[in-house]
């Protein structure tokens, strides 16, 4: 391997010539070789880029660092920004737990980066930026990373989470409108109940995500708030006046996102609540997919053998030995990420949990289960909306067929004729295996007429009064 | 035992003479021998004994019930409310997922006891009440179940949980404005770092109970809907037309808390979101509070091989063999209690993920969990702020000797002399077990005046700027 | 209220003349008013009980107690195990997480009872049991609430659930046994698939819970290691020589479960490992127990619009307007117990997960969840026994229909025409919603005998080979 | 893109020219993209090499497949398992939850390799392997998945998991072995107790990971049982006689580990209940883990204002403003892991409890969570003990001065002076900040000899009697 010496207060360290980054980040390489290599999750990586150009700009705008640095600091943060230098990034989550060492390999990446941007060589003649005295000037590990954190979070709530649960949303609206007159049998215990429609079973669906994502959206001013400005320990020690303000501002111009800086620094570096809150909503729309997709599964469960009212669409052979068959693989694709979802809101809480004194050192745990669970709950929204719901149509001939069946309908006599005769046409429909009219006008409570007149399971479903 | 027969469409069932309830309600009790009897939680029988009264003024408001059974209900269920017939209501937790039969123990008591009312002997004369023609029109166990788990859970946040956080908050906010002064090392990784004053400790604890209660009320909206009036699937059936409406109002009228009628009535009853979305803010609550709670524990311990920053009350004997030992037994009982709340919040949300097609069946355990979490967080906050935060009182001198004795304040120094020549101060002094002072002034780099000068540990926590 | 003065270190306390506990006890009554008093479980009590009485015999035999008072504490921990003191133990699972207080509780009202044994007046004269010296001899708080705890733990799964998951595992033997000739439909991802028995359908059951007993059984050895004789902090300080052994003979012998001693008592009493482990296999089973109620859950829906492929006892009326409903409700309290005992193990992790240095302090916490689980899973599986599994009955003629109008059985061609002509005689049969028979023979693939001597499936359902 | 065209049942599918797999992988790819690509983990990939290959053996045996196909089949997988083919793998764990595209992964990928190395053009010529006839002959995904997932998972447990905790156990137990004469002070409630040895403390560290390990351990029974031979449903249609048991043969000779076959392929397929099992045991192990490393942190915090009682390695620069602070950044790391594992736990436990009918569907999910807590848990621990634990030292002059300056050690005195003394003494040396020798003396209850002789810390942790 070529390498060169990269030095810190510990000493040397061999770097391959080919990378970027310094001796703090091959220590950490070295030291933490947990799980695969380079987990640390790249929105992190790019949620340090939009902070430290922001860092850039205020701590020249306030004077304390000169337009040239502010400039090469700026031009290697866009050039990460735009997926540059993903290679340069090896470091685990199963680091220090404050992701002091990513914030340094930030440092270090953007000083070397700026170096060869100033036409020199690594590792020879002064330096352009000093990763600790400009690159990382007004900051520390323990309010960059939680600000890097919110960053990520919101921006992938934003991008994908929102957006994927609101497509899913806005088709299963659909097909509740479409639905709207389709009448069916409803079930309460997973037994035969009165009829709704089956656009009505659906609203349910949309009323879910509508709250979910209503819920996820209150979490979001909380998830704004910055700890930038903190520094060590929430005093904000050597950063100039009106630094905290300012870097938010800066944030929110390059994110085109609202940050704010948080009003308690020293919440904002001890504690990660937000975290817990915002995913808490991500919990709640993975409980809402979970029964959603459970739904649809059984409702197209067949073809023969299962309940069989919706028809989904086949997208792949189901199986090698038996044909016709349709598995419904995009409600278990989602049903999978409900379940990790649910697991990982378990992990940020017990992570969240354990903050002590005047920092958390659960954050790259934290913020790598937040940015999977909502990548994991955009991405399947998409893909079952694609694959599966917006191809979801009713089986008629099947829903017609269990509907005439159901000996729930005798619930319509019970005005007409009491309870207690409704019972008995029902109980012995039931024993029989015949209809309710066959036994309604066999036991002479009512003329068939009056039956087809009386039984209707489209006055049923009328709406709410 | 004394006793008499009761009758449902099943037969004939005993229960013994003393009791008001029916023959669904021993039978019940007699099915779910699962766990302590009596399990199901007493503020759920109240909710009820609102629902039906409610639903007693609306029917009769709308023509279908005399005004006569509408005074006999609402007079039973003030009596239920009253706490009169707490030992009416045996049934547990761990029933049918609807609840169905504690809906009909309410249905029973009240029709049973409108009979006493009526001054007849239960079981004999004409009844004064159907259990179900009367009690339970225009209602369903699947609506009316969710709606006392509601009326339940809100008033509990609303009396308990709330008020407990809050006072806690407030004690917690005084005690960082009064120690606003007293300057302390600061501790991040539960290693040295710079100071801090303890009044800002303090007031990253008041931020996170700030934050969790503003995240808890942003679920009440959601929690304030109402499920009545969708009957056994969501599609009203049964009811008369402006029900739900109006019986959410008498709801609001009698509870005095701002319910409304759930607008769609198929997720009112198919999910229970609402409890998920609560419940994930009293979860983040319980991670707040783990938090405040161990720093308090932490920081308070020794007395002579700890922390010992602060002194918390003594308030029982700690040990039965070591004197002058006292415990920090308020954290210990809120921790458990932080524990706690993060285990029901996964068995709320497991059962929240099953409901299916129209209805979920995890009710009662969903409800239990719910209160059961809401009522530990406000005792416990309550216990807290009375036996351990309100006499919390910083050890000054324990405080003042930790920060002069600290490496970190060389910190201070590097704007003076440099980053490196400080560092040797601090290694030197961490190294031969001295003083920054001593070091200081014997490398040469600093006058003993210059050194008393620079390092002020007041001038390092001045605020965030 | 009619008092007398009990003393404690701290001072003076009044308790209720008619209670045994003392001052210790009232304080934490008053001190810890959290959730539902008397809340601790009483089989923790019990526990203590036995420990006390086996401490006091070990002290005797080892010269440290007279022989007077041994049998003192003897006979009012027997009285205790009578359940006739049951009443005198009001404190809760929240507060100091070592259970001091309870130890105390124990410690108190064993004295006072002794005194009053003793034929003499609380309060009054020599004590005839000093509450410290005594009755907690060669104890701490801090080994005897984890030995109280695995006794009772122990005793509760030995007598409880391995019973309960036993008969119900019994049970569904016999059904698997019974149902061995019945061939139906199977169904993957809930959709159908080639046949099996419902024989062999039940012995997945029983496996299932044949697993999760060796799994439970295997959690034992660690369950039965006791921290009595560890005291403090497990250094054994103030216990007579050969105290540990001796007093875990001691309860082996009055419990007449295989307990033994600690061999690392450090280990005893920081962590709880073995509560962790043993959970975990209550998981395990609540995990297995979910997948088999839902089984039978959806086997039996309908009766008209659902699988249908099995009875189930109808207990109870399933709903006030929908006569013939037979709900599964067993099922669904079981399932509740399962959501119950998943978010328990969440709890008991939580807490185990921080024990400090020598103490473990959510003691309380991890005790009460464990117990309720052991309690809940023995008794609702003998619930689910009884009221629901022993009499599941196949419903021959829908298992018929079903089996006999399967697509999947085309699978049996495949050997003998090729999967190709196989797909295209399932597809047309899908498509025309006819049989594969009357396909097979238009396409003139197969001869109506053919068809019928090929297509058998008994012949698809032969166990492994 | 350079393409050729791939077909299954469902039609014609593009795949690019250099990639080995076929249609239904591209589909899967197009039909799930959810989350970072490729994430099915390559280690259920090569747990599918090995049993592809020894089902090609057994076929063979058994008369069902030639030699040459066979060798072919056998080549292939060698050449997978080598890891020449590991980006011929594309799928994510998001897909359908019996895993059946990975299945099918492997199948084409083997048979166009085997193309391949029978000199032919992927695409043209007489196949020289079907993926279905041959290469997934007397198989199917329901069997063949979670045969992947149990070898993979009792590989990663062998081979990391458990080597990783026993290397971090031997080291703890050789510290507690250097340790064992140190005498400190102990803590209970975070507050001073009686003494101990760091040896002790740390043999309670052995003492719980030898649990873990054993814990673990008594798990992999069942976890060595393989589905392989159920087939479709469980009743092992398609397989020649014989082959279950031949088959977990062959891969117990290729894997050298103990497999074998399932006694019951029911429940092997419906439930994945030995995950539950054995990731119970990690969960054990991560909650032991947590309290270890949780102690080591505080048990080195400082350096002036902590415990201080050990010191761990400083393996990287710890601020970057504040020199000579040291964090214990493996500490860390590991705590995060617990906590990740803690909620995969969950994730675990509810795909589990989620099976249906003849088959579990979220066996992707399981897998991938359990084989990211096996290689954390080893890695992390491999990664404490070179980094952190094998560095341990006592830092005897602060152990020695804490536990001088210690009041608990009046504990010795009760037997000599009475308890009530004893507390006199430790009140007034905590009152006045004095030590108990001055107080003992100063109060006349003590000499100084006899306190020097009475009192002494050796003395009082003596080992268990």
């Amino acid at each position: 391997m070529d390498y060169r010496i990269e030095k810190d207060t510990m000493g040397d360290v061999k770097v391959a010539s080919d990378k970027l980054w310094g001796a703090q980040t091959e220590r950490s390489k070295n030291n933490f070789k947990i799980g695969a290599p380079g987990s640390m999750p790249l929105e992190i990586i790019y949620g340090f880029a939009y902070l430290k150009k922001a860092a850039a700009f205020t701590n020249c705008e306030l004077g304390a660092l000169p337009v040239e640095k502010r400039d090469y600091i700026a031009q290697v943060c866009d050039e990460i920004l735009a997926g540059k230098h993903d290679d340069q990034f090896p470091l685990v989550i199963w680091q220090t737990g404050s992701g002091t060492q990513s914030n340094m390999n930030l440092n270090e990446v953007i000083a070397n980066r700026a170096h060869q941007l100033a036409g020199k060589i690594i590792g020879e003649g002064e330096k352009t930026l000093s990763p600790n005295d400009d690159v990382n000037k007004s900051q520390s590990s323990n309010d960059t990373f939680p600000t890097g954190m919110h960053i990520a979070a919101y921006k992938k709530i934003h991008e994908v989470t929102i957006p994927g649960v609101q497509k899913l949303r806005n088709t299963l609206k659909k097909k509740s409108e479409e639905f709207k007159n389709v009448v069916k049998i409803g079930r309460t215990h997973f037994m035969d109940a009165t009829p709704l429609t089956l656009g009505q079973e659906f609203s349910g669906y949309v009323a879910q995500l509508d709250h979910g994502i209503k819920a996820l959206e209150n979490t979001l001013p909380h998830l704004s708030e910055l700890a930038l400005g903190g520094t060590a320990v929430g005093t904000g020690l050597n950063t100039p006046k009106g630094y905290s303000k300012r870097v938010a501002e800066f944030i929110t111009k390059f994110t085109e996102l609202p940050f704010t800086s948080a009003p308690n620094k020293f919440e904002a570096l001890a504690a990660h609540d937000a975290f817990v809150e915002s995913h808490g909503a991500l919990k709640q729309l993975a409980v809402s997919l979970n029964k959603i997709a459970n739904d649809i599964r059984m409702l197209s469960s067949g073809p023969r053998s299962g309940i069989g009212e919706i028809n989904i669409p086949a997208n792949e052979p189901g199986s090698s030995i038996m044909p016709g068959k349709v598995n419904p693989t995009q409600c278990e694709a989602l049903t999978m990420v409900c379940a990790q979802v649910m697991g990982n809101d378990v992990a940020i809480s017990v992570g969240g949990m354990q903050g002590q004194f005047e920092l958390n050192v659960f954050k790259p745990l934290m913020a790598a289960n937040f940015l999977h669970s909502a990548q994991l709950l955009g991405d399947a929204c998409i893909s079952f909306e694609e694959h599966c719901a917006s191809g979801i149509e009713p089986n008629h001939k099947r829903i017609k067929e269990l509907l005439d069946n159901s000996l729930m309908l005798v619930t319509a006599l019970n005005t007409k004729i009491g309870y207690y005769k409704a019972a008995e046409i029902a109980n012995t429909a039931h024993k029989n295996g015949t209809t309710l009219k066959e036994e309604a006008v066999n036991l002479g409570y009512v003329t068939s007429e009056e039956f087809d007149e009386w039984v209707n399971p489209k006055d049923m479903v009328g709406g709410l009064k």
